[in-house]
């Protein structure tokens, strides 16, 4: 490719391109309240087409956001690219310093709803694909693309979508996800799978109403009874106790092992996590890389909320009939949501608590591409070339989403997350933002992608 | 004593008499949140004044309530009665069938806040003390009546006031309880003690503010500290494991063993229980004489309440700070709000939970009389004389109260229990009442103590 002319329709182009990322953010698109979906979902749509692109607004479930599918480009390899154009919610609104919806640029970041997650990153890749084609030519190769309209409310209708139009991703030889970034060093990641997750929540129905505690010398008590279960899931050396759950941990690979060895975590990285958390140890006093490990490469049960009985004021002598937990299990390969579900429901029955109910809000599994696909090149080349840096390899994402329904559910794609967030992007959060240097180098760095993952 | 002319005084002056009953009950006295304490306190002292008592009004702490303090009577003997005249709030008000403090007559009862807790037992002993002084003369003996106006919420100055006038209640024979009444047979119940209570909170810190879940697999979390130390405290066979806590526990004599195996807990009543709970079995599977000897002389651990993190709708992904668990200890002789915390605070400290912060709210030792007491054997014949029946002797009442502070600390004056409750009294909730048939004969059971505690 020729970067300088790639390079100079970016400047030339600069405040047009800018103005464009804008009417994005302008635009609301909350799938949780389904504010602008509609609106944002045929924008989204008007905006491919101008690149000569064939797009489809393709409908999931009745009622809720569609699928943007767009194909553009020819060639024997495709690249299946990820996105979403739905964002948080924007409360609390009095902590925003401007309006979510009226994007601001401050101190060289531009803040709104979406300015990172995930408008911010569709942009910078819609950009890019023009700047390729008014400065290089035609592309050389295909990209499918799906930009979903429910990611952030964790797609509950994406995986039966992908189910119903399988054909149009199978064969792609590499996906490009949703996110990615710089970590606080300003290094930049590349991540090759997100962690599943299987969240539940853990119901206790005691007595048939609250008692007064004195009758708890013969009456159950939900909540001991919660508290009991709660303690056969995992105990406080931190291991998941449920029988038979690390026989479906797979081993790390001497590949994928080399790349967590190699990730950075320095001693004053690991001393600014806790002082940030307020806490003197990482749970079982892991340091080091195994910190790492136990972060990117472990699965986790987490009590993300407890409730029973009286919680107000003072005391009130009360035995409470219900309880509940809710918990959130962060899956790695190859634990899926089926199996921590029905290997739950068989430990606890072993153990008499036959009585604690599970319910399944959702969940998604974890996927983990080949490290030495070769997406995972092109994107380490494209970076050495942006950024002047070999990238840090990150194997899992300790987050989770439906990365699996786009890659091992599709016969295998290699998926590859990079992005252009950072660390105070706040996203989901108020004055969300992203750096404008991140927007231009994520422009430069797309451009360099596609030259390299054609490359082979 | 002169029974016919005891009980045509109770007929003749019946309407006066209900009026008086009913003007305690509009008078509101809500200690909770200190409305009508003044005047409520007023119309005691006042009302006892003209039995010829002498009455003071004597404060417990600026801005308390005050203590109503009467003697009357003279003799070798002196009677000691405890009541208060203080209520709960009345919320919900919606519940109510007519308004909390317009006392109403429906089916025999007498509707009203406070109709028995305890304002309908404090009027059942002024009226039966008036009818004694107009038919049979002055009283055989003294009495000492204390009547605090903070009960219903835990007498938190009561000991206080005692230890400062204390020397106005050592030396009495015997003590008059503020509760009682019959169960669900109709029979006479004696109770002869109330089981302690030590009320704390346990708060645990974790992380200094809320994370993303994903962060779980090294960060520590405060739901999962509070649900790990909680479960060093009682396990599911209901045994409390705090070091050391049994061996606070006193054996039952044989007298006090007997008591337990002539309460009548037939399988039918029993049965009624459990359905009444929705459940099939006690804890542990106790039944018939193991039931009722935990619940009349067994220590508990009951979580009252618990509370971390979301508890919301739905999913939400957050690793919680902060957890807390409010746990009401039921105490029996010897164990006491104090010994209990520090081995609770030892027992934590010793298994790691040094983060485990105990919060202690209140709490009242536990109180069991000589069972062979005067005042038990005079209540006992007051009861057949009065109702025709041998009377249901209970151990500890399993509810808790400031007894102790009456009893043991004032050099062991005997109580007892004595009242006129039932099943359906509905106390702290909407539509309490009394069964006027057991107020009438409520005040000629004092007549016949009166009677029956002076012969010996």
């Amino acid at each position: 490719m020729n970067t300088q002319t790639f390079d100079q329709y970016l400047t030339d182009n600069h405040d047009r391109l800018l103005e464009d990322y804008k009417d994005f953010l302008r635009q609301p698109s909350v799938a949780a309240t389904g504010e602008g979906m509609t609106e944002m979902a045929a924008l989204v749509a008007r905006r491919l087409a101008t690149l000569g692109a064939t797009v489809q607004i393709v409908p999931t479930e009745p009622g809720a956001p569609p699928v943007v599918w767009a194909e553009i480009g020819q060639g024997d390899k495709t690249l299946l690219i990820y996105n979403h154009y739905d964002v948080q919610p924007v409360e609390p609104l009095d902590l925003w310093e401007s309006p979510p919806f009226e994007p601001t640029i401050r101190d060289g970041k531009i803040f709104a709803r979406g300015a990172a997650d995930d408008k911010g990153e569709l942009v910078t890749r819609i950009h890019a694909i023009e700047a390729w084609l008014k400065t290089q030519g035609p592309l050389p190769f295909k990209i499918k693309w799906l930009i979903e309209g429910e990611e952030e409310i964790s797609s509950p209708h994406l995986h039966g979508w992908i189910e119903k139009h399988r054909d149009w991703l199978v064969g792609a030889d590499g996906c490009l996800w949703e996110f990615g970034g710089f970590d606080d060093q300003g290094r930049f990641e590349l991540t090759m799978g997100v962690k599943g997750i299987c969240y539940v929540e853990l119901h206790v129905q005691g007595v048939s109403h609250d008692l007064h505690s004195s009758l708890a010398a013969i009456a159950p008590n939900a909540a001991w009874r919660l508290a009991w279960a709660l303690n056969t899931i995992k105990g406080p050396d931190e291991r998941i106790l449920i029988d038979g759950y690390y026989d479906h941990v797979r081993a790390l690979s001497p590949a994928e092992e080399a790349i967590l060895r190699e990730m950075p975590f320095e001693s004053e990285k690991e001393a600014a996590f806790k002082a940030k958390w307020g806490i003197d140890s990482f749970v079982t006093g892991v340091t080091g890389y195994d910190a790492i490990k136990r972060l990117f490469f472990q699965p986790t049960a987490t009590i993300c909320g407890i409730t029973s009985g009286w919680q107000g004021t003072g005391p009130k002598t009360v035995l409470p009939a219900k309880a509940m937990a809710k918990i959130d299990f962060r899956l790695v390969p190859n634990l899926t949501p089926e199996v921590v579900v029905d290997l739950l429901r068989k430990h606890l029955d072993a153990r008499g608590f036959n009585d604690v109910e599970i319910k399944l809000l959702g969940g998604y599994r974890s996927e983990l591409s080949d490290v030495n696909a070769g997406i995972v090149h092109a994107c380490a080349r494209a970076a050495e070339r942006t950024y002047g840096q070999k990238p840090v390899k990150v194997l899992l994402s300790p987050g989770s989403g439906p990365m699996w329904s786009l890659s091992s559910f599709i016969g295998g794609v290699p998926v590859v997350c990079a992005g252009i967030g950072h660390p105070d992007t706040r996203v989901h959060s108020p004055n969300e933002n992203t750096i404008l240097a991140n927007y231009y180098g994520g422009m430069r760095f797309i451009g360099a992608l596609i030259d390299e993952f054609a490359a082979g």
